[in-house]
């Protein structure tokens, strides 16, 4: 199958948008997506964009069967580690189910470490959940870590009332 | 005690570069420190930085034993999530021992997430060591949630020769 692997423009938010959706309903999940396609216009397409998006394409005649050409999507911003500098960190890879098996989430995969490379980052970085099997034998098996398993390492997540409280409490300037 | 939390500026790198160590030595890895305060102002002080960093400063009359009044800092990133938007990361938060129990940490971390409101951020998230458990009790007792337990989620990393593999594996474009 033909496919091409390329930065995603503003006109893609609203495919995104989709499959964002799409990869929320496959993680058991649909209900916790609240963006839609204009956060996502406005956040990646500004000065100081808060992430960076590549899309898998393929021609026209090989469309979905609901007619879509963008079939795929690697979302990733940089962040950085105070041992080794920059990173890049893969927040969402997806690639639309009857397109599975012909390298694009490999594509995306490895175009999000080459432009990471280009960047001088030294790590590129994921979050897996433990059921998924699949993404977790994937990554392996191109030699990833699991930091959690080897290191010990947990997320923390503070939203809602507690990160407002956080924020009432920040000593004055 | 008195202290005062502020943006760190390009002259603090050195000092941010000093506790960066101090905090590798905590974790039991401080030979894992590769980055000096030449890339901490490369990389925090250019037209889209890497990271940002706030410091606590005390007064010269409260400088450490070895005369420093640069004592603790929280570097951090914005990141995003396709299901919620912006979010803002704490990479490291660290007081020097001897200012520690002067509410120097609790002030860092309230005032990162008063910055991340200012910037919409719904999310304040970090990643912490499952053995560390001063700093695992000081986040939930703010409310933070454990997602590597409620969740399942483990933190996945290329680096090294599996990073360039990946990188060389690219599709063309």
């Amino acid at each position: 199958m033909n496919f091409r692997v390329r930065a995603a423009t503003k006109e893609d938010c609203k495919d995104i948008s989709r499959m964002i959706t799409e990869l929320a309903v496959y993680e058991n999940m649909p209900d916790q997506v609240e963006i839609s396609h204009k956060e996502l216009e406005r956040d990646g397409f500004c000065q100081n964009p808060f992430f960076q998006c590549l899309v898998a394409e393929v021609p026209e005649e090989q469309k979905s069967k609901e007619g879509f050409t963008v079939v795929g999507y690697a979302l990733y911003f940089y962040t950085y580690s105070t041992w080794r500098g920059r990173s890049v960190y893969l927040e969402d890879l997806y690639v639309m189910p009857e397109f599975r098996g012909n390298g694009m989430g490999k594509g995306l995969l490895c175009k999000v470490a080459e432009v990471g490379k280009k960047e001088e980052c030294v790590r590129l970085q994921l979050s897996v959940l433990d059921w998924n099997t699949p993404s977790r034998d994937f990554y392996a098996a191109k030699g990833a870590q699991d930091l959690t398993v080897s290191e010990g390492w947990h997320f923390i997540r503070f939203d809602g009332q507690n990160l407002d409280n956080l924020a009432n409490e920040a000593p004055k300037d």
